[in-house]
């Protein structure tokens, strides 16, 4: 059931007075409600020091500057209850442990912005993320997975940043699928702005989404949280390529914590950017990937959408037992040979051997008789 | 205890007489004798289909031409036994099933040729294989990975092939360490010839081994079961670069069969030459490795030789609460600002930031005072 009037009201001016993700707001707000804790903060009961941290802003807070400014980019506020809440995000609240600095509940609202069917963002969802500072092979990479991913029905979820997370979002949008990119800052700043132009075009084709107030700057804390809300979002999280400090592994901390499968695109090992991806998939619980097949295998239940045995070319051998391998092994390719002499070098049993080879010359393999043989050219 | 010298002398006609690994002729002379085995041979009571194949070879095999083979390029036999003999081969007579080919048996004799003290083959070994068709990246890989391995003690084991393999034993031998080398044909052809250099450069620095008699050729199937000595010798095996039906995979079979650790270094996932070892880094028993460190540490006893912690760039802010971090990510940069709205900006009780923040100051992280608060640059 959807929350009424005034608590939605509440709660927008609680995304602007806590700071996002706030384990302390999330649970309060979730868990009681926010017209309440709203109504103490402004009647100055602040015992707490959490409480006098929120009364530092909710004085110059109100609701309908906010939502002008999300209306002036035709952005919306959702909460848990709506029809298209992403009831995934709920997960959240079940984290034991939310870090050192209280960070990681679960939302009680999100800006959001775009043409999805919010319905979509509970469907099938992958999280494609990775460095900034990618390499022409990350992009490559993520683009290829993100494109397969999106064309066999799976939403991609990223950040919206240079590198890795542009070429995700591109990918899919070159699949013609929804993609969703979750802002650090306000839904009204498209960050970064040199993505701005392809920011817009996941509008278009899907959602941006922000837990910040509009008009909030993308500070380095907020990403760190943002990064929650990507893993949340979505079944699994895959890392294209990272550096050893990159926050794409923190989104797969987040992901590994809400138990999502947590999957890693190696790299050279020379290069620095594979560097945290390496040091990902070396932790027992994430799975290499090398192609959008096993990507979706991961994602999918298991035994259904399996990915495609890899093989490598076949030749007319492999069908052959053990005996027949080496009689050919042993056979000359120019001169032909007799059968006693082909059974020395096979060590092989004469009888056996002459049987072997009628059966081979009729298979195309080998050519001879009476005369001697040898092993056919291709 | 050594065999005496009508059974070393009847090992030596087996070594011609029976294909190299044959789990047969493997236990016979291992668990009773090859002196009695070749007596029944020569006599012609050869009932069963296994013993008619070993009539075919014994009788034109005598010992004595395949010693004198052997001398001419300064090679000999050892034994199980013999003083010299790695006696880690021997566990592969513990393997349950030797596939269908009914090969790769314990191993009863070998023929060795170079410098290296036998004692050394007992002593910390690793196995560097991969592709023959290599890239740069593959080849330097390996190189970089046996150098620093044989620096730090290890023996580095491989095929003696192209690519992988001869960069494995050349860093090794950069390393001036001691490096093996198991042949798939008999220890007088050192293949492949365009390695001849490299080879007699490895007998200088360590030892070249063979199963198969001299004058054998390394035909296709002896391959397969001289992977089983690679994977034997050594107390892992590192695959490199392998395409989809590497043999090398096959050498990293035997090695999880034998229960030794299995390890793979990753690669471009477009790179044909990498989809073996990433085939083989998505089973759980295989590790991840990206240098020679993280390869000794899988080696070496659980706590020993534990890999350097990867660490990215670090920076001041590191060592800071999340509190602190908070508020220097709300600092303006040029214009100071306020306290008041410095702890607006930050969602942050006024007291403690103004605590903070001479706190920071005193740290250099911070410029101002009463006048404003703005963050130092670098």
């Amino acid at each position: 059931m959807p929350v009424d009037a005034a608590e939605r009201e509440a709660r927008i001016i609680m995304s602007r007075v806590a700071e996002p993700g706030d384990v302390d707001a999330c649970r309060l707000v979730n868990e009681h409600s926010a017209a309440a804790l709203v109504d103490r903060l402004r009647r100055g009961h602040t015992g707490g020091s959490k409480l006098s941290d929120w009364a530092e802003r909710i004085g110059c807070t109100r609701a309908e500057p906010l939502l002008a400014q999300a209306a002036a980019v035709d952005a919306h506020y959702i909460c848990p209850g709506d029809d298209d809440w992403p009831v995934q995000l709920d997960d959240l609240a079940r984290l034991d442990s939310c870090g050192p600095d209280r960070r990681g509940g679960a939302p009680f609202g999100l800006w959001v912005r775009g043409s999805l069917d919010g319905a979509a963002l509970r469907r099938r969802s992958v999280a494609v993320v990775g460095s900034r500072s990618a390499t022409a092979y990350g992009e490559h990479v993520a683009g290829d997975l993100a494109m397969e991913c999106a064309d066999r029905g799976y939403v991609v979820v990223s950040g919206g940043a240079y590198g890795i997370d542009a070429a995700a979002h591109r990918g899919s949008i070159a699949a013609d699928q929804a993609t969703v990119a979750v802002m650090a800052g306000g839904i009204d700043r498209l960050y970064p702005s040199g993505n701005a132009a392809l920011l817009h075009q996941i509008i278009a084709h899907g959602l941006v989404v922000a837990e910040a107030a509009p008009a909030c700057a993308p500070s380095k804390s907020r990403f760190l949280v943002r990064n929650r809300l990507i893993a949340a979002l979505s079944q699994g999280t895959v890392v294209v390529e990272a550096a050893l400090r990159s926050g794409s592994l923190n989104t797969a901390r987040w992901a590994r914590d809400l138990n999502r499968w947590v999957m890693g695109v190696p790299g050279p090992v020379t290069s620095r950017l594979s560097a945290g991806v390496h040091e990902l998939l070396r932790q027992p619980e994430t799975t290499l990937v090398t192609d959008a097949a096993e990507v979706i295998e991961q994602l999918a239940p298991v035994g259904e959408e399996l990915a495609p045995a890899k093989a490598g070319p076949t030749n007319p051998w492999d069908w052959l037992d053990a005996r027949s391998r080496r009689l050919l092994d042993a056979l000359p390719v120019s001169r032909p040979a007799s059968v006693s002499s082909i059974a020395r070098a096979a060590g092989l049993e004469q009888d056996d051997v002459t049987t072997r080879l009628h059966r081979l010359r009729a298979a195309g393999l080998v050519a001879g008789g009476d005369a001697g043989w040898r092993l056919r050219r291709e």
